[in-house]
Protein backbone atom coordinates (compact mmCIF):
# COMPACT_ATOMS: atom_id res chain seq x y z
CA UNK A 1 0.00 0.00 0.00
CA UNK A 2 1.33 3.34 -0.77
CA UNK A 3 1.30 6.33 1.89
CA UNK A 4 -0.92 8.77 1.21
CA UNK A 5 0.56 12.70 1.37
CA UNK A 6 0.18 15.67 3.54
CA UNK A 7 -1.26 18.54 0.95
CA UNK A 8 -1.11 22.17 3.16
CA UNK A 9 -4.07 24.14 1.32
CA UNK A 10 -4.09 27.32 1.11
CA UNK A 11 -7.01 28.64 1.49
CA UNK A 12 -6.59 32.08 0.69
CA UNK A 13 -7.25 35.45 3.04
CA UNK A 14 -10.57 34.49 4.13
CA UNK A 15 -13.21 35.23 1.19
CA UNK A 16 -14.19 31.80 0.35
CA UNK A 17 -14.20 32.98 -3.38
CA UNK A 18 -10.24 33.38 -3.34
CA UNK A 19 -9.85 30.04 -2.86
CA UNK A 20 -7.73 28.45 -5.97
CA UNK A 21 -9.22 25.62 -7.75
CA UNK A 22 -6.64 23.34 -6.69
CA UNK A 23 -7.44 24.17 -2.67
CA UNK A 24 -10.98 23.37 -3.59
CA UNK A 25 -10.30 20.00 -5.22
CA UNK A 26 -8.30 19.28 -2.44
CA UNK A 27 -11.55 19.47 0.25
CA UNK A 28 -12.78 17.49 -1.97
CA UNK A 29 -10.90 14.41 -2.74
CA UNK A 30 -11.56 12.27 0.38
CA UNK A 31 -8.32 13.62 2.33
CA UNK A 32 -8.07 13.39 6.05
CA UNK A 33 -8.86 17.62 7.36
CA UNK A 34 -6.60 18.98 9.82
CA UNK A 35 -6.41 22.36 10.80
CA UNK A 36 -4.46 24.60 13.68
CA UNK A 37 -5.85 25.72 16.09
CA UNK A 38 -3.80 28.06 19.33
CA UNK A 39 -5.37 26.02 21.79
CA UNK A 40 -7.61 22.48 22.33
CA UNK A 41 -11.18 23.26 21.49
CA UNK A 42 -9.97 26.32 19.87
CA UNK A 43 -11.52 28.09 16.65
CA UNK A 44 -9.44 27.89 13.30
CA UNK A 45 -9.74 30.87 10.94
CA UNK A 46 -8.52 28.30 8.39
CA UNK A 47 -11.31 25.97 8.72
CA UNK A 48 -13.66 28.83 8.88
CA UNK A 49 -13.18 29.93 5.03
CA UNK A 50 -13.99 26.21 4.17
CA UNK A 51 -17.28 26.72 6.28
CA UNK A 52 -18.20 30.06 4.73
CA UNK A 53 -17.48 28.63 1.43
CA UNK A 54 -20.63 26.78 2.52
CA UNK A 55 -17.94 23.26 3.10
CA UNK A 56 -19.81 20.94 5.77
CA UNK A 57 -16.92 19.87 8.29
CA UNK A 58 -15.81 16.13 7.82
CA UNK A 59 -16.82 13.79 10.76
CA UNK A 60 -13.05 12.91 11.17
CA UNK A 61 -11.61 16.28 10.56
CA UNK A 62 -9.50 17.09 12.94
CA UNK A 63 -7.73 20.10 14.52
CA UNK A 64 -3.78 19.80 15.42
CA UNK A 65 -2.67 22.23 18.08
CA UNK A 66 0.32 24.51 17.72
CA UNK A 67 -0.01 27.30 20.64
CA UNK A 68 0.93 30.61 20.10
CA UNK A 69 4.71 30.85 22.05
CA UNK A 70 8.00 31.58 20.80
CA UNK A 71 8.82 28.87 23.34
CA UNK A 72 11.17 26.89 20.97
CA UNK A 73 10.98 23.51 23.16
CA UNK A 74 7.42 23.76 23.42
CA UNK A 75 6.63 24.43 19.63
CA UNK A 76 9.02 21.47 18.66
CA UNK A 77 7.00 18.85 21.14
CA UNK A 78 3.53 20.49 19.72
CA UNK A 79 4.62 20.17 15.91
CA UNK A 80 6.03 16.34 16.85
CA UNK A 81 2.60 15.36 18.44
CA UNK A 82 1.13 17.21 15.48
CA UNK A 83 3.14 15.72 12.79
CA UNK A 84 3.01 11.88 14.46
CA UNK A 85 -0.78 12.09 14.08
CA UNK A 86 -0.62 13.21 10.55
CA UNK A 87 1.90 10.30 10.02
CA UNK A 88 -0.99 8.11 11.38
CA UNK A 89 -3.15 8.42 8.43
CA UNK A 90 -0.67 8.78 6.16
CA UNK A 91 0.81 5.55 6.73
CA UNK A 92 -2.66 4.10 6.29
CA UNK A 93 -2.87 4.93 2.65
CA UNK A 94 -5.05 8.16 2.81
CA UNK A 95 -4.16 12.14 2.64
CA UNK A 96 -4.35 14.65 4.56
CA UNK A 97 -5.05 18.23 4.20
CA UNK A 98 -3.79 20.81 6.39
CA UNK A 99 -6.08 23.92 5.69
CA UNK A 100 -4.03 26.98 5.77
CA UNK A 101 -5.35 30.90 6.08
CA UNK A 102 -3.52 33.06 3.09
CA UNK A 103 -0.94 31.22 1.36
CA UNK A 104 1.21 28.18 3.01
CA UNK A 105 4.84 29.83 2.38
CA UNK A 106 3.92 32.88 3.85
CA UNK A 107 3.80 33.06 7.96
CA UNK A 108 2.09 30.23 8.16
CA UNK A 109 2.71 27.07 10.53
CA UNK A 110 2.22 24.70 7.37
CA UNK A 111 6.00 24.77 6.87
CA UNK A 112 6.52 23.64 10.40
CA UNK A 113 4.49 20.95 10.18
CA UNK A 114 5.94 19.58 6.89
CA UNK A 115 9.72 19.67 8.03
CA UNK A 116 8.89 18.37 11.09
CA UNK A 117 7.27 15.70 9.63
CA UNK A 118 10.10 14.98 7.12
CA UNK A 119 12.26 14.87 10.18
CA UNK A 120 10.08 11.68 11.30
CA UNK A 121 9.70 10.42 8.13
CA UNK A 122 11.35 11.54 4.96
CA UNK A 123 9.46 9.19 2.69
CA UNK A 124 6.48 10.73 2.86
CA UNK A 125 5.24 12.89 0.00
CA UNK A 126 4.07 17.00 0.63
CA UNK A 127 2.78 18.67 -1.70
CA UNK A 128 2.03 22.64 -0.91
CA UNK A 129 -0.82 24.32 -2.90
CA UNK A 130 -0.13 28.79 -3.18
CA UNK A 131 -2.63 30.62 -2.35
CA UNK A 132 -3.43 34.49 -2.05
CA UNK A 133 -2.12 36.58 0.45
CA UNK A 134 -3.63 38.41 2.71
CA UNK A 135 -1.75 41.74 1.72
CA UNK A 136 -2.60 41.38 -2.07
CA UNK A 137 -6.53 40.86 -1.07
CA UNK A 138 -5.88 44.36 0.71
CA UNK A 139 -4.66 45.89 -2.47
CA UNK A 140 -6.94 44.67 -4.63
CA UNK A 141 -9.57 46.13 -2.76
CA UNK A 142 -8.15 48.85 -2.65
CA UNK A 143 -7.37 49.40 -5.76
CA UNK A 144 -3.43 50.18 -5.60
CA UNK A 145 -0.50 48.91 -6.90
CA UNK A 146 1.04 46.57 -4.06
CA UNK A 147 4.03 46.96 -7.00
CA UNK A 148 3.79 49.08 -10.20
CA UNK A 149 6.43 48.88 -12.75
CA UNK A 150 9.90 48.46 -11.20
CA UNK A 151 8.93 48.80 -7.77
CA UNK A 152 10.56 47.66 -4.72
CA UNK A 153 8.38 46.09 -2.00
CA UNK A 154 9.39 45.02 1.66
CA UNK A 155 7.17 43.23 3.57
CA UNK A 156 8.52 43.15 7.00
CA UNK A 157 7.08 42.71 10.84
CA UNK A 158 6.33 46.28 12.73
CA UNK A 159 8.03 44.49 15.51
CA UNK A 160 11.50 45.35 14.23
CA UNK A 161 11.14 48.80 15.04
CA UNK A 162 10.50 52.49 13.76
CA UNK A 163 13.94 52.87 13.27
CA UNK A 164 14.20 49.78 11.10
CA UNK A 165 10.88 50.94 9.29
CA UNK A 166 12.26 54.37 8.87
CA UNK A 167 15.63 53.28 7.00
CA UNK A 168 13.43 50.87 4.53
CA UNK A 169 12.13 53.98 3.71
CA UNK A 170 15.38 54.67 1.46
CA UNK A 171 15.32 51.72 -0.34
CA UNK A 172 11.35 50.68 -1.08
CA UNK A 173 7.93 52.11 -3.12
CA UNK A 174 5.95 49.79 -1.45
CA UNK A 175 5.51 49.10 2.40
CA UNK A 176 4.03 46.27 3.95
CA UNK A 177 3.79 46.80 7.94
CA UNK A 178 2.26 43.54 9.62
CA UNK A 179 1.21 42.79 13.07
CA UNK A 180 1.24 46.28 13.62
CA UNK A 181 -0.13 46.73 17.61
CA UNK A 182 2.77 47.23 19.52
CA UNK A 183 3.64 50.15 17.70
CA UNK A 184 1.03 51.69 16.24
CA UNK A 185 0.70 55.12 17.55
CA UNK A 186 5.02 55.29 16.72
CA UNK A 187 4.60 54.05 13.58
CA UNK A 188 1.73 56.72 13.04
CA UNK A 189 4.29 59.22 13.90
CA UNK A 190 6.90 58.15 11.47
CA UNK A 191 4.56 58.43 8.81
CA UNK A 192 3.31 61.94 9.81
CA UNK A 193 7.01 63.07 10.17
CA UNK A 194 7.80 61.62 6.57
CA UNK A 195 4.21 63.20 4.95
CA UNK A 196 3.31 60.10 3.97
CA UNK A 197 0.18 59.79 5.92
CA UNK A 198 -1.94 60.45 2.85
CA UNK A 199 -0.01 57.48 0.92
CA UNK A 200 -0.98 54.77 4.16
CA UNK A 201 -3.90 52.39 4.53
CA UNK A 202 -4.84 50.47 7.31
CA UNK A 203 -6.22 47.27 7.24
CA UNK A 204 -7.47 44.84 10.06
CA UNK A 205 -8.44 41.39 9.08
CA UNK A 206 -7.67 42.01 5.06
CA UNK A 207 -9.39 40.07 2.88
CA UNK A 208 -12.07 38.44 5.49
CA UNK A 209 -15.77 39.21 6.46
CA UNK A 210 -14.44 41.14 8.89
CA UNK A 211 -12.35 43.26 7.21
CA UNK A 212 -11.89 46.94 7.86
CA UNK A 213 -9.94 49.31 5.80
CA UNK A 214 -8.69 53.01 7.63
CA UNK A 215 -8.07 55.54 4.87
CA UNK A 216 -7.30 58.01 7.50
CA UNK A 217 -4.50 56.53 9.76
CA UNK A 218 -4.63 59.35 12.20
CA UNK A 219 -7.61 58.60 13.36
CA UNK A 220 -5.83 55.38 14.54
CA UNK A 221 -4.07 56.97 17.37
CA UNK A 222 -4.49 55.45 21.03
CA UNK A 223 -6.57 52.71 19.40
CA UNK A 224 -5.90 49.03 20.53
CA UNK A 225 -6.14 47.35 16.99
CA UNK A 226 -6.78 44.20 15.90
CA UNK A 227 -3.34 41.67 16.21
CA UNK A 228 -4.14 40.68 12.22
CA UNK A 229 -3.86 44.14 11.23
CA UNK A 230 -0.73 45.69 8.78
CA UNK A 231 -0.09 49.64 7.09
CA UNK A 232 0.06 49.67 3.14
CA UNK A 233 2.41 52.27 2.80
CA UNK A 234 2.87 54.03 -0.44
CA UNK A 235 6.60 56.12 -0.89
CA UNK A 236 6.67 58.28 -3.97
CA UNK A 237 9.07 60.35 -2.96
CA UNK A 238 11.55 57.09 -2.74
CA UNK A 239 14.54 58.81 -4.58
CA UNK A 240 15.85 56.10 -7.29
CA UNK A 241 19.31 54.92 -8.47
CA UNK A 242 20.04 54.14 -12.01
CA UNK A 243 18.43 50.77 -13.37
CA UNK A 244 20.08 48.15 -15.60
CA UNK A 245 18.00 46.16 -18.20
CA UNK A 246 18.72 44.03 -20.46
CA UNK A 247 17.37 44.11 -24.07
CA UNK A 248 14.02 44.66 -24.11
CA UNK A 249 13.35 41.91 -26.96
CA UNK A 250 9.22 42.59 -28.34
CA UNK A 251 8.17 39.51 -27.28
CA UNK A 252 4.65 39.05 -25.28
CA UNK B 1 -29.24 51.10 -17.93
CA UNK B 2 -26.25 51.18 -15.65
CA UNK B 3 -22.84 51.03 -17.19
CA UNK B 4 -21.27 47.57 -16.72
CA UNK B 5 -18.29 47.48 -14.59
CA UNK B 6 -14.24 46.51 -15.48
CA UNK B 7 -13.15 43.04 -13.65
CA UNK B 8 -9.32 42.75 -13.03
CA UNK B 9 -9.05 38.77 -12.95
CA UNK B 10 -6.20 37.57 -11.51
CA UNK B 11 -5.78 33.99 -13.31
CA UNK B 12 -2.56 33.43 -11.32
CA UNK B 13 1.17 31.99 -12.08
CA UNK B 14 0.17 29.59 -15.16
CA UNK B 15 -0.81 26.49 -13.86
CA UNK B 16 -4.63 27.09 -14.10
CA UNK B 17 -5.46 25.42 -11.20
CA UNK B 18 -3.94 28.61 -9.16
CA UNK B 19 -7.31 30.15 -10.71
CA UNK B 20 -9.16 31.68 -7.81
CA UNK B 21 -13.13 30.27 -7.71
CA UNK B 22 -13.84 33.99 -7.88
CA UNK B 23 -11.96 34.93 -11.24
CA UNK B 24 -12.77 31.48 -12.61
CA UNK B 25 -16.61 32.80 -12.47
CA UNK B 26 -15.78 35.94 -13.46
CA UNK B 27 -14.78 34.45 -16.76
CA UNK B 28 -18.42 32.83 -17.35
CA UNK B 29 -20.30 35.34 -16.30
CA UNK B 30 -21.10 37.01 -19.33
CA UNK B 31 -18.45 40.00 -19.48
CA UNK B 32 -16.78 40.53 -22.51
CA UNK B 33 -12.93 38.72 -22.15
CA UNK B 34 -10.02 41.23 -22.52
CA UNK B 35 -6.37 40.51 -22.34
CA UNK B 36 -2.99 42.66 -22.66
CA UNK B 37 -1.20 41.59 -25.90
CA UNK B 38 2.41 43.41 -26.37
CA UNK B 39 1.71 44.34 -30.18
CA UNK B 40 -0.88 43.12 -32.25
CA UNK B 41 -1.65 39.71 -32.97
CA UNK B 42 0.56 38.78 -30.50
CA UNK B 43 0.34 36.45 -27.33
CA UNK B 44 -0.91 36.69 -24.33
CA UNK B 45 0.43 34.62 -21.28
CA UNK B 46 -2.90 35.59 -19.28
CA UNK B 47 -5.08 34.34 -22.04
CA UNK B 48 -3.38 31.27 -22.40
CA UNK B 49 -3.54 30.47 -19.01
CA UNK B 50 -7.84 30.43 -19.49
CA UNK B 51 -7.03 28.28 -22.56
CA UNK B 52 -5.22 25.47 -20.56
CA UNK B 53 -8.07 25.68 -18.05
CA UNK B 54 -9.98 24.09 -21.45
CA UNK B 55 -11.89 27.41 -21.66
CA UNK B 56 -12.52 28.21 -25.32
CA UNK B 57 -11.90 31.99 -26.00
CA UNK B 58 -15.19 34.15 -27.17
CA UNK B 59 -15.41 35.08 -29.94
CA UNK B 60 -16.12 38.65 -29.09
CA UNK B 61 -12.74 38.53 -26.85
CA UNK B 62 -10.51 41.55 -27.43
CA UNK B 63 -6.68 41.75 -27.23
CA UNK B 64 -6.01 44.99 -25.80
CA UNK B 65 -2.20 46.44 -27.00
CA UNK B 66 -0.05 47.19 -23.82
CA UNK B 67 3.11 47.94 -25.60
CA UNK B 68 6.64 46.97 -23.89
CA UNK B 69 8.54 50.47 -23.76
CA UNK B 70 9.58 52.75 -20.95
CA UNK B 71 8.56 55.64 -23.16
CA UNK B 72 5.28 57.19 -20.97
CA UNK B 73 4.10 59.33 -23.62
CA UNK B 74 3.70 56.17 -25.97
CA UNK B 75 2.47 54.18 -23.23
CA UNK B 76 -0.38 56.64 -22.17
CA UNK B 77 -1.54 56.76 -25.78
CA UNK B 78 -1.64 52.89 -25.75
CA UNK B 79 -3.96 52.66 -22.41
CA UNK B 80 -6.26 55.73 -23.26
CA UNK B 81 -6.67 53.70 -26.32
CA UNK B 82 -7.50 50.39 -24.55
CA UNK B 83 -9.33 52.47 -21.39
CA UNK B 84 -11.59 53.53 -24.33
CA UNK B 85 -12.36 50.79 -26.04
CA UNK B 86 -13.24 49.49 -22.86
CA UNK B 87 -15.34 52.17 -21.49
CA UNK B 88 -17.61 51.50 -24.77
CA UNK B 89 -18.62 48.06 -23.68
CA UNK B 90 -19.23 49.59 -20.12
CA UNK B 91 -21.53 52.04 -21.61
CA UNK B 92 -23.48 49.29 -23.66
CA UNK B 93 -23.96 48.37 -19.90
CA UNK B 94 -22.05 45.03 -20.42
CA UNK B 95 -19.19 43.95 -17.76
CA UNK B 96 -15.26 43.77 -19.59
CA UNK B 97 -13.11 41.18 -17.38
CA UNK B 98 -9.25 41.85 -17.98
CA UNK B 99 -7.21 38.68 -17.71
CA UNK B 100 -4.35 39.37 -15.68
CA UNK B 101 -1.27 36.73 -15.53
CA UNK B 102 -0.09 36.70 -11.29
CA UNK B 103 -1.81 39.48 -9.13
CA UNK B 104 -3.28 42.25 -10.65
CA UNK B 105 -1.35 44.67 -7.76
CA UNK B 106 1.51 42.98 -8.42
CA UNK B 107 3.75 44.74 -11.59
CA UNK B 108 0.89 44.16 -13.81
CA UNK B 109 -0.54 46.28 -16.60
CA UNK B 110 -4.15 46.43 -14.28
CA UNK B 111 -3.17 49.65 -12.83
CA UNK B 112 -2.36 51.63 -15.90
CA UNK B 113 -5.46 50.72 -17.51
CA UNK B 114 -7.81 51.04 -14.29
CA UNK B 115 -6.16 54.47 -13.57
CA UNK B 116 -6.52 55.88 -17.08
CA UNK B 117 -10.21 54.47 -16.82
CA UNK B 118 -11.27 56.42 -14.47
CA UNK B 119 -9.31 59.23 -15.65
CA UNK B 120 -11.95 59.64 -18.42
CA UNK B 121 -14.94 58.37 -16.60
CA UNK B 122 -14.69 58.51 -12.67
CA UNK B 123 -18.23 57.04 -12.29
CA UNK B 124 -16.92 53.78 -13.56
CA UNK B 125 -17.08 50.38 -11.24
CA UNK B 126 -13.98 48.68 -11.28
CA UNK B 127 -13.01 45.70 -9.19
CA UNK B 128 -9.84 43.94 -8.74
CA UNK B 129 -9.84 40.24 -8.13
CA UNK B 130 -6.41 39.25 -6.18
CA UNK B 131 -4.62 36.22 -7.56
CA UNK B 132 -1.62 33.81 -6.42
CA UNK B 133 1.95 35.76 -7.19
CA UNK B 134 4.54 33.57 -9.09
CA UNK B 135 6.87 34.27 -6.42
CA UNK B 136 4.19 32.56 -3.81
CA UNK B 137 3.98 29.29 -6.67
CA UNK B 138 7.82 28.81 -6.18
CA UNK B 139 8.18 28.57 -2.67
CA UNK B 140 5.08 26.54 -2.57
CA UNK B 141 6.76 24.32 -4.99
CA UNK B 142 10.17 24.37 -3.48
CA UNK B 143 8.47 23.73 -0.15
CA UNK B 144 10.25 26.64 1.37
CA UNK B 145 9.24 29.26 3.30
CA UNK B 146 8.80 32.68 1.46
CA UNK B 147 8.41 34.14 5.06
CA UNK B 148 8.99 32.29 8.11
CA UNK B 149 7.68 33.67 11.57
CA UNK B 150 9.24 37.37 11.75
CA UNK B 151 10.53 37.26 8.51
CA UNK B 152 11.47 39.98 6.49
CA UNK B 153 11.15 39.88 2.69
CA UNK B 154 11.94 42.14 0.08
CA UNK B 155 10.85 42.17 -3.62
CA UNK B 156 12.84 44.19 -5.64
CA UNK B 157 13.79 44.42 -9.74
CA UNK B 158 17.46 43.24 -10.15
CA UNK B 159 17.78 46.20 -12.44
CA UNK B 160 18.97 48.73 -9.50
CA UNK B 161 22.27 46.43 -9.36
CA UNK B 162 24.65 44.26 -7.31
CA UNK B 163 24.97 47.22 -4.33
CA UNK B 164 21.48 47.36 -3.23
CA UNK B 165 20.95 43.73 -3.16
CA UNK B 166 24.20 43.35 -1.49
CA UNK B 167 22.57 46.20 0.75
CA UNK B 168 19.24 44.89 1.66
CA UNK B 169 20.94 41.20 3.17
CA UNK B 170 21.73 43.73 6.05
CA UNK B 171 18.07 43.88 6.78
CA UNK B 172 15.80 40.75 5.00
CA UNK B 173 15.78 37.22 5.41
CA UNK B 174 14.36 36.62 2.06
CA UNK B 175 14.83 38.39 -0.99
CA UNK B 176 12.73 37.74 -4.34
CA UNK B 177 15.05 39.29 -7.02
CA UNK B 178 12.67 39.89 -10.41
CA UNK B 179 13.84 40.10 -13.80
CA UNK B 180 17.36 38.80 -12.81
CA UNK B 181 18.80 38.40 -16.97
CA UNK B 182 20.94 41.86 -17.09
CA UNK B 183 22.77 40.87 -13.78
CA UNK B 184 22.78 37.28 -13.15
CA UNK B 185 26.18 36.13 -13.43
CA UNK B 186 27.09 39.34 -11.11
CA UNK B 187 24.07 38.16 -8.71
CA UNK B 188 26.06 34.84 -8.86
CA UNK B 189 29.40 35.88 -8.14
CA UNK B 190 27.72 38.23 -5.05
CA UNK B 191 25.85 35.13 -3.54
CA UNK B 192 28.92 33.25 -3.77
CA UNK B 193 31.02 35.97 -1.94
CA UNK B 194 28.15 35.78 0.62
CA UNK B 195 28.27 32.49 0.57
CA UNK B 196 24.43 32.22 0.12
CA UNK B 197 24.47 29.78 -3.08
CA UNK B 198 23.46 26.79 -0.68
CA UNK B 199 20.34 29.33 0.45
CA UNK B 200 19.28 30.34 -3.58
CA UNK B 201 17.08 28.99 -6.06
CA UNK B 202 16.58 30.22 -9.88
CA UNK B 203 13.21 29.87 -11.15
CA UNK B 204 11.76 30.36 -14.37
CA UNK B 205 8.33 30.72 -15.85
CA UNK B 206 7.32 30.05 -11.86
CA UNK B 207 3.87 28.25 -11.50
CA UNK B 208 3.51 27.79 -15.58
CA UNK B 209 3.89 24.77 -17.49
CA UNK B 210 7.23 25.74 -18.85
CA UNK B 211 8.56 26.12 -15.12
CA UNK B 212 12.12 25.14 -14.71
CA UNK B 213 13.68 25.31 -11.47
CA UNK B 214 17.61 25.33 -10.67
CA UNK B 215 18.90 24.49 -7.52
CA UNK B 216 22.63 24.91 -7.70
CA UNK B 217 22.65 28.56 -9.81
CA UNK B 218 26.44 28.05 -10.27
CA UNK B 219 25.55 25.98 -13.35
CA UNK B 220 23.78 29.03 -14.71
CA UNK B 221 27.15 31.29 -15.13
CA UNK B 222 27.22 32.79 -18.82
CA UNK B 223 23.62 31.13 -19.26
CA UNK B 224 20.84 33.38 -21.37
CA UNK B 225 17.93 33.04 -19.18
CA UNK B 226 14.51 33.76 -19.56
CA UNK B 227 13.01 37.35 -19.16
CA UNK B 228 11.01 36.14 -16.79
CA UNK B 229 13.51 34.88 -14.09
CA UNK B 230 13.29 35.38 -10.82
CA UNK B 231 16.57 34.60 -7.68
CA UNK B 232 14.43 33.35 -3.98
CA UNK B 233 17.36 33.93 -1.78
CA UNK B 234 17.38 32.90 1.94
CA UNK B 235 19.48 34.96 4.14
CA UNK B 236 20.10 32.80 7.35
CA UNK B 237 22.73 34.21 8.48
CA UNK B 238 20.97 37.79 9.03
CA UNK B 239 21.66 39.40 12.61
CA UNK B 240 18.43 40.45 14.18
CA UNK B 241 18.15 42.77 15.96
CA UNK B 242 15.32 43.15 19.61
CA UNK B 243 11.73 43.03 18.62
CA UNK B 244 8.78 44.27 19.97
CA UNK B 245 5.95 42.51 20.73
CA UNK B 246 2.40 43.24 21.94
CA UNK B 247 0.94 40.98 24.70
CA UNK B 248 0.07 37.72 22.89
CA UNK B 249 -3.24 37.40 24.00
CA UNK B 250 -4.36 33.62 23.90
CA UNK B 251 -6.60 34.08 20.81
CA UNK B 252 -6.68 31.71 18.18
Amino acid sequence: MNAGKLIGASLGPGDPQLITRKAWDALHNGAQWTWPVRRKGGDSYALAIAQAAGLAVPHDGMPLVFPMTHDAEKLARYWLAAATTVLETLHSGRDVVFLVEGDASTYSTFGHLARTLHGIDDSVAIETIAGVPAYNAATAKLGQPLADVDDTVAIVPAAYGVEFVERLLVDFDTLVLIKVKPLLDELIDLLERKQLIPHTRFVEKAGSSAERIVEDVLTLRGEKVNYLSLLLVRNPSRVRGETRRGCKKKTS
